[in-house]
């Protein structure tokens, strides 16, 4: 097909044009598996469980440094079904295009979803296109579904006292790493997004200690702070972290201190909290630092039971201060 | 929860307000399943197949005569499903919020779609929610991806001259009840969206004549004629359809007429086109009938070998004219 610029509405139509941006441009890329003009993809199941997860990426700008709007759809619910204890096997891919979108712009993101895709192992097989108009959107939003078959099941069941809990490399780096490209900050040019898929990483971990894993959870939106929160809420244990031995690249200390930002509630795309059995935990930061996305996995904190249900922070000095959930988050659309 | 008149930036935060949101109102309403702060939903399979599908919903406006954008994102993603010979058992939902949207019309959003997901039968077992700033899209998008169990499979493999085209009923219905709700025509009173799920008057005929139903599509954006072209797209094998016997009613006769719109493009969001062997045509015409989504419905053409590729309609004087495949649809934003 002869190639527009931009976007239009008609692109969006059920007629001859979305047919042609269809066959010409998203399947091409996406590859024939992508049955966008069909209306189910059928898919034959090896288990008789599976997880299904979906995330919606609104993420602005979308192009930023270490990935784009397309990559982090693709990982971020590649790792939703890998902390699940799923392997991500299918994934959809809904897109809302703004009229106006450059179709270089938007042949860019496919592409980065098909490379992170292929990477990745899986595969997307269905899909659906709409256009809004311009001004009802920014630029372009994906929706990914994913299915995974269920592997393991790390659950908060058994958490005790004592158990550790284990980041698998820097915090904060895609929250900041956006940031700064929002704000063309001069002195970032080393930042980047952790933007990656993590499945084969976690499925290592499980597979070498499936009874000492008891939880894994991407640290997204709300950042680390959430996650800690999550394994805490409502429970009879609390955690507590070394303020010294959380891994803060320095860019990322620097922007912080900077715009009066706490590390601990920044987004990261590529990282997952784990808590572990303590007996195990120095094994698992090893085999952690021997994959390329756990290369910087270290011990930060531990479950305790004195402050059931709070998520402490324990300065350098010993001083000991409450993390609370905060009501709202410093960086919207991060994601 | 106190709730507040409007959804702000912080309700997509991932943190307290966003916690709140989701507890108080979306897990309150779509029922504790619809695990929207878990990573991914963990669903027991029955069978070795699979349809997985997905579709954004970006209707304006978001309430509309006969239904909302609640109850299309449900009815729309279990058509997809029902279509494809799958039995329709879990959706996702993820939501796309503008700051400023009124959590009451955020509430009866959710409602409804609960009520046509405990109708339909199907669970909503997982979601997102993400907030975007104001003018970045247009009160609420909604993506629906479903799973469903595969029990047949029409295709278009074995469709040969004289099988008859059938639709469930009266066509255009959906596309012009939006038309009319958008520019507020006086006249249109008594013209609703059709928006209904047909799984159930699906799964009856696929299971009262499994070889004679050959294909079914629902009728959605570009209607009527984008189905009829879906079935002899590079195929040795054309439609004719009568125009005559096309089931339209007259206010969407009307409302055409006024505004230069062919009733064969409009969307539909309740009506499937069926492919159906001959000996069987009207019996299949009578169980449809039966139900309650297939109550006015009819032949209205069928498969000929002399238009290969071609859709033809066949005029009340015995003319014959193309039916092309418009570059662009008229309405735009209708699902």
């Amino acid at each position: 097909m002869k190639r527009d610029n931009y976007i239009r509405s008609g692109h969006g139509s059920g007629g001859k044009l979305m047919h042609q941006m269809i066959e010409g441009i998203i399947k091409e890329i996406l590859g024939p598996e992508s049955v966008q003009l069909d209306d189910a993809a059928i898919l034959a199941i090896p288990t008789d469980r599976i997880a299904f997860t979906t995330d919606s990426y609104t993420i602005t700008p979308i192009f930023f440094p270490g990935g784009d709007i397309g990559k982090l759809a693709v990982c971020g619910t590649v790792n939703d079904l890998a902390v699940m204890g799923a392997r991500p096997l299918w994934l959809s891919c809904a897109l809302i295009l703004e009229e106006g979108l450059l179709i270089d712009d938007f042949v860019s993101i496919l592409r980065s979803m098909r490379l992170t895709a292929d990477m990745a192992g899986v595969k997307i097989v269905t899909g659906d296109t709409k256009v809004v108009n311009k001004g009802a959107a920014d630029l372009i939003y994906i929706n990914t579904a994913g299915i995974g078959i269920l592997e393991s099941e790390p659950t908060r069941k058994n958490i005790e006292a004592g158990d550790v809990i284990i980041s698998s490399g820097t915090i904060g780096d895609h929250g900041i790493a956006i940031m700064a490209a929002r704000n063309k900050f001069s002195f970032s040019h080393n930042l980047v997004s952790d933007c990656a898929a993590l499945h084969r990483m976690i499925e290592l971990v499980c597979k070498k200690f499936p009874h000492a894993i008891k939880f894994i959870r991407d640290a997204t939106r709300g950042g680390v702070a959430a996650v800690l929160h999550e394994i805490v809420k409502n429970r009879p244990w609390g955690a507590i972290i070394f303020e010294e031995q959380l891994p803060i690249r320095d860019e990322v200390k620097g922007i912080c201190n900077l715009l009066g930002i706490d590390p601990l509630y920044v987004a990261n795309e590529g990282k997952a909290i784990f808590v572990v059995e303590k007996t195990y935990a120095d094994d698992v930061v090893q085999l952690l630092r021997s994959t390329k996305e756990g290369n910087g996995a270290c011990i930060i904190g531990y479950i305790v039971t004195d402050f059931s249900g709070k998520v402490i922070v324990e300065t350098a000095i010993g001083g000991r201060r409450l993390v609370p959930l905060l009501v709202e988050e410093q960086l919207p659309r991060i994601c």
